[in-house]
Parts: C-alpha cells; sequence; structure tokens
C-alpha cells in the first residue's frame, strides 16, 4: 500500500455498488491492504442520523460521509464508499476535497435494477409508500468523468471486482500480489 | 504505538480541554504517533452539523464523534477528543464500546471557567441569549470514573500535559521516548 485513498461506488439503488464494495473489502483485506468500508445501516446508524432524501440532505450525507472517508485514508487507509450520491454537484465536490478520489460508476440500466429490488424498496417508491426515491421519484445524474464504470448488468461480479484491482494497481494506488 | 485508543477529555465548556487536546496532539504527532484530533468547528461543521443541545442531541453528538474515533482507533490511530460531554450515560456507552479509552476529566471550578470565558459565552448564557449551555442552564455530570483527573486551575499546562503522557505510557497505551 502506498497511501490511503478513497474508493466511491456511486449509482442507482440495487445496482450493484454494495456487493462490490464488500468484495473489494474483503479482498483488500485478504491482501493485509488497510481497508474500511462505509456502506448500509452503520453509516445511517452512526454517521448520518436524521438526514433525508431532500437534495440538501442528500449533499450533507455525501459530505459526512467523505469527511470521514478522507480522515481515514489520510492515515494511510483504503475508505471504500456505497452510496448513490446522485449529485454531480457532491462529486465534484469530493474530487476537488479528497486528492487520492477513486470514482466508480456502477452503472446499470434502471429496468435491471428494478428487477433486482431487493428489499422492494422501487415497488414501494412506484407505488407512492415513498418519497425521493433514486431512479423513481428523485434523479440520478449521470457521472461526467468516473475513473471507472461497471456494467453490472452484463459483466459478473468476479470480472468487475479484476477490473478495480487492475485499475488500482496500474494507477498506482496499491501495490498487491496478482 | 502499540495500537490505537481514543483519548477523550470531558469537562466543562472553557476547563481546558481544547488546550490540553491540541498540545497533546502536537506531542504525539512530534514522536510520530499517529493521531487525530476531534475539537471544535471541523466536528460541528462536518461532523454534527444540525445537532442543538438537548439531551438527546448532545447523546447523539457523543455517540457520533465516538463512532468516528473509534473506527480510527481500530485502525491503529490515536484519537483525541476533546468533548464536553456532559453526560454520564453517554460516557458509560463509550466505554462499553471502546476497549481502549482513556477518559480524562478536565476538572476545573465552574468561576474559573467563567472568568476565562474564551468567547464571552458563558455571559450570553448568564444574560439569556444562550440556552442550554452546561454549567448554567444545562447540567455537567462529574465523571463517576476517569482514568485521569486534570486540574487546570492549579496545575501548568506543561505539566497537565506530562501527567498525561506520563500515564499513556504506565498503562502500555504508547511508546514513546522520555
Amino acid at each position: 500500500m502506498k497511501s490511503g485513498l478513497v474508493i466511491w461506488f456511486t449509482g442507482l439503488p440495487c445496482s450493484g455498488k454494495s456487493t462490490l464494495a464488500h468484495l473489494l473489502h474483503e479482498s483488500l483485506k485478504g491482501q493485509d491492504v488497510p481497508s474500511e468500508i462505509f456502506d448500509g445501516d452503520i453509516v445511517r446508524q452512526r454517521l448520518t442520523k436524521g438526514l433525508g432524501f431532500s437534495k440538501k440532505d442528500r449533499l450533507e450525507n455525501v459530505r459526512r460521509i467523505a469527511f470521514v472517508a478522507h480522515l481515514l485514508a489520510r492515515h494511510g487507509i483504503v475508505s471504500i464508499v456505497a452510496a448513490i450520491s446522485p449529485y454531480q454537484e457532491a462529486r465534484d465536490e469530493i474530487r476537488k476535497e479528497i486528492e487520492n478520489y477513486v470514482e466508480i460508476f456502477v452503472d446499470c440500466p434502471l429496468d435491471v435494477c428494478q428487477s433486482r429490488d431487493v428489499k422492494g424498496m422501487y415497488k414501494k417508491a412506484r407505488d407512492g409508500e415513498i418519497q425521493h426515491f433514486t431512479g423513481v421519484s428523485d434523479p440520478y445524474e449521470v457521472p461526467s468523468k468516473p475513473d471507472l464504470v461497471l456494467k453490472t448488468s452484463i459483466e459478473p461480479q468476479a470480472k468487475s471486482l479484476i477490473r478495480i484491482l487492475n485499475f488500482l494497481k496500474e494507477a498506482g494506488h496499491i501495490d498487491i500480489a496478482e
């Protein structure tokens, strides 16, 4: 490991962000690269409790995760974030703030995300039970300059993981065995 | 450095928490012990924005800082926190959650804190311009089992700093030169 960095997975709900983030986390742990993951309930319970889904709250959500991920990165840790982070404005801010920032766009068509619908959230959003749901009733701005794009609807997870690791090695971010 | 830990300064406003926390931070940095400080505006702006001073919000404030400080500690970093943290309930929670937790009670009489009143906050609190001000209109529960007590009204800062470093060494938390 050369220095810490922040690897940020952005994409629609059910696009595959969390799955890939956890695969990457396990892979790095297995190679003794110090890393930390920011995803799911632990973030919502401990870091961003009380924030909702307005644009203002979503921006604050992303800024707060970025702050903590960056803190760790400055101490040589690879921070892996899985967050919808739908606004280009917020992603631009993170890139500006964090030198070692790698943005991975988990690019999966809406209909495929909806067909996965792990927690039945898309259905609730379509039924109007959930407001401000990204992809249904809230915008997702496609990243203008991601460092890596993963098409999870056509690429197997293992292949995506290898592409991430190769990218990180080639960009000089991490030193790990083949 | 053996492993990360969380060093938590608790005490009234103007008791000397921040000053000592920064002195400790500088001292550790000077000896290449990886450390991070959680204090002041950076915390309020980036981590706990929007939280007020009700008991509920104060508990959330402390829990959130503890979560992030612990994250860093788990990666071998010494997290230094300066926060009023007036409730025993919250401090008990932190101790339960964080194995390597060192609580330092910055014990300074209220009248001395008021006489320092760096930002004129005590005056505003007494004048009723600020509500829920610890020591004036909000409680401070004296720690029931701090690991170290610093009497900043009678002890010079340099002496307090030495006592902290000695405590950390003797407890086996850090390995640093005399």
